[in-house]
């Protein structure tokens, strides 16, 4: 087991003031931003990277010693033993420039890898999640927890499609089990965002074949301190670094990866 | 072709004012409302009752002899000949009972089963979008078209799922074959606000094997005003009792249809 730092209060505090520093600007950019791409279905926008400018200056004022792992950067590579920030600036940049409003910006400090603290923000309807390591998870302040839903055909499935086509076919191949026993199945575009509707509740069940560190750290730690369950879709333990992700209320979560060995999605 | 009556400015002025009275209800109910069951994967809240008896209300004291067709009811066979307010109190009920941040209000005016007026409110971001037949549609008074994008790399497309297990079945069939080509899929599970996403540019193709009237009498009037174009999934002409639509900016709609045709989705 890890020996975790004891968790500084100011962490939290300085996320949040960055979470919503960035997302001002997003707001304030939104619908007046051009876009580049990154590659195949992958695109970056000038609220990208003013709002990460923003958020590393706000974060490297409090803590001048931290590292940085942050999307829209050549890699910096953080993590190891020391503290690093791991930031999605705008996360579900493709809603935000085509004009669907559902992005958010997910902040997390890691210590070797491990979150510590994580916050995803919602800056349209004034949203913030937010977990410490050991001390819960909580929307705007109040205490959430994960859903109690039991039954599959209750379950709302969450995902999102990875943009690669091989990747996309496992995506479909996952789905295809769920979609048959579940309530119904959401992709809102944002993977911290629907990270945290597990974390709180909405959704029940969420997975996705290809995410970065910048998508998860965040979103991980709020759904285990909220009381869920996080692993990788093979059952194993999950990794900022790992790239796929099952992240459930606990209770679906045997369940899903039994219906996905039973159907053999896995290529 | 149908002899419209002419536009009376009154009626997207009523329809706006009812649709945000129902906005505040739903979000001041938000997150304290008791479900129920409608059936296999179909639930309903008081709120949506409470949304529904305001918006009839309204539009009853400024429109006393017009008819209703509401989500929310024994059927009132409305339409034919009359003038008939089509009604979704909230679209996206599962999401606003599950406490996702996504959902609307949907009214639309008909005459024949013909939209005249359509405005879809999102309360949550305060975003009314409108649409009067031949005038246009507008998101909070600016005019919206659709979008201007012409590769279908690039296109994002949106669908919901169907709840019945055939009709899930045939989703899947239809968006295979789009998941290969797109850009990326969105699921926000609101049916009339993505249908509004699409007349704002924000989505490029949307498709829904099963919805109902007031689902997509106001977003379906919403598209063709943004200058884009409604069909069945055939490719014929749509109804708002058809039960399957395909909307798009046009310039993808033949494209999808054929990849439809060549994929052989159909049961």
């Amino acid at each position: 087991m890890t020996d975790f730092p004891d968790i500084n209060p100011q962490w939290r505090v300085v996320a949040e003031a960055a979470a919503r520093a960035a997302g001002r600007i997003a707001v304030e950019y939104r619908g007046q931003v051009e876009t580049q791409s990154k590659g195949l279905r992958n695109i970056v926008t000038e609220a990208d990277f003013l709002c990460q400018a923003e958020i590393k200056r706000q974060l490297s004022a409090a803590f001048p010693d931290h590292r940085f792992l942050a999307e829209e950067t050549d890699s910096t590579p953080g993590g190891g033993a020391e503290l690093c920030w791991v930031i999605d600036p705008i996360d579900g940049t493709t809603n935000y420039s085509y004009g669907i409003p559902i992005f958010c910006t997910s902040i997390a400090l890691t210590y070797q890898d491990a979150p510590l603290v994580g916050v995803v923000y919602d800056p349209l309807r004034d949203e913030m999640y937010a977990a410490e390591r050991g001390r819960g998870a909580s929307l705007n302040g109040r205490p959430i927890r994960v859903s109690e839903r039991t039954e599959m055909v209750e379950a709302l499935v969450g995902l999102e499609w990875a943009t690669d086509p091989p990747l996309r076919l496992e995506t479909v191949r996952r789905l295809d089990p769920l979609a048959t026993h579940c309530m119904t199945v959401r992709s809102p575009g944002a993977a911290a965002l629907s990270l945290a509707y597990v974390a709180a509740g909405a959704l029940d069940i969420y997975f996705n074949v290809k995410l970065s560190p910048w998508d998860v750290a965040a979103g991980c730690l709020l759904i285990e301190e909220a009381g869920g369950r996080v692993t990788n879709v093979q059952g194993g333990p999950w990794s900022i670094h790992g790239g796929n992700y099952l992240g459930t209320n606990g209770v679906f979560h045997d369940r899903v990866l039994e219906l996905w060995r039973s159907d053999a999605v896995t290529r």
